[in-house]
């Protein structure tokens, strides 16, 4: 059986990164990782499911036995993904989808190579204003906060294996879609396994 | 406007790489390059279609003037890649299929880095050798020789990008089209371009 392969989507906010992992996420066999985190629990989201909500100690601990495949800390909560679920799904042949910030990715690259780095990017700068504007949530102070932040994540953007452009969001969902069957027939391991077996055969 | 992506098909004569190629190329926007050759034109074979036919002078001529992607001689005749008209089309935006085998595929990765090779398999090496015995066209003997160049060719598949297994034939051609799909997508200088003009937009 083919193990899952782990893809981690990035993207400015107001790219449409998250209706595109909901949409995803109705496939069968793609799961989505749940990170662990420090901070108190909002209304209504729920333990192992919104995140695993744990103390500072078990994070703490989690870290010095590297159990993080990427962590980081955000106006003093910290927030990480848990090395182990991730593996396990992945050896049973699930693939998982990561939404993550571009450090967070880069981090994923290093310590899972394997990794496929996808980011999101909105069809220009000026529809990407205007979706934010259209949210109604942003200041404009805040918004142009956004926009230097984006421009600043593009400068790595070369470190990722995909860019979708969410122009047309059917698309780019077929894009993605397309991106997750490919990276099943990449040259792997799976491959020099079945390779293997061939040459057994004969 | 994106560049065209050059895709390479090889694998065993009975993996299905035929078939395969044929339905890519029902796509809008997907070409097959035209070889040129240096043999006698068959019976039906049209100059420009089947293939283009050339001299040993003009072939010759096009191998000092680095006119071709790759090129070999087999039994006494040259067939090569064309460089010009390959360029040409992947420059107007449309993908160019080879149908190729193992040794052209590695001389094209060479010669064009960004290619894209995919090793087209068949499910079993005994499938291959019941597909081939079906066909009647094969001895014990060149069918045994073929099934022996095929493991000596398996060992250069970590060279290809992606391998796709012919379990299923409409399955397989999912997974071509959505390879092409997904390299339209890969971080490449097209992508760089519009980062520049995000850029450029702020």
């Amino acid at each position: 059986m083919n193990t899952g392969r782990l893809f981690v989507i990035s993207g400015p906010s107001g790219a449409g990164k998250g209706t595109i992992c909901s949409r995803i996420l109705e496939q069968d066999n793609v799961r989505l990782s749940i990170s662990m985190t420090t901070r108190t629990p909002r209304d209504g989201e729920v333990h192992g499911k919104s995140y695993y909500f744990v103390s500072k100690e078990e994070f703490q601990k989690t870290i010095e036995e590297k159990g993080f495949l990427e962590y980081a800390e955000v106006y003093g909560n910290f927030y990480g993904t848990p090395k182990m679920e991730v593996m396990g799904l992945l050896k049973s042949g699930t693939d998982v989808v990561l939404e993550i910030d571009i450090q967070g990715a880069l981090q994923i690259k290093k310590s899972y190579p394997e990794a496929v780095l996808i980011y999101i990017l909105p069809p220009s700068m000026a529809e990407l204003r205007k979706r934010i504007t259209e949210r109604g949530t942003e200041t404009e102070e805040s918004l142009n906060r956004r926009m230097g932040e984006t421009l600043n994540e593009l400068s790595y953007i070369h470190e990722y294996d995909y860019c979708v452009i969410n122009d047309e969001l059917q698309k780019a969902i077929q894009r993605v879609k397309a991106i997750m069957t490919a990276e099943h027939s990449r040259i792997s391991e799976d491959i020099h396994k079945i390779v293997e077996q061939y040459k057994e055969e004969l």
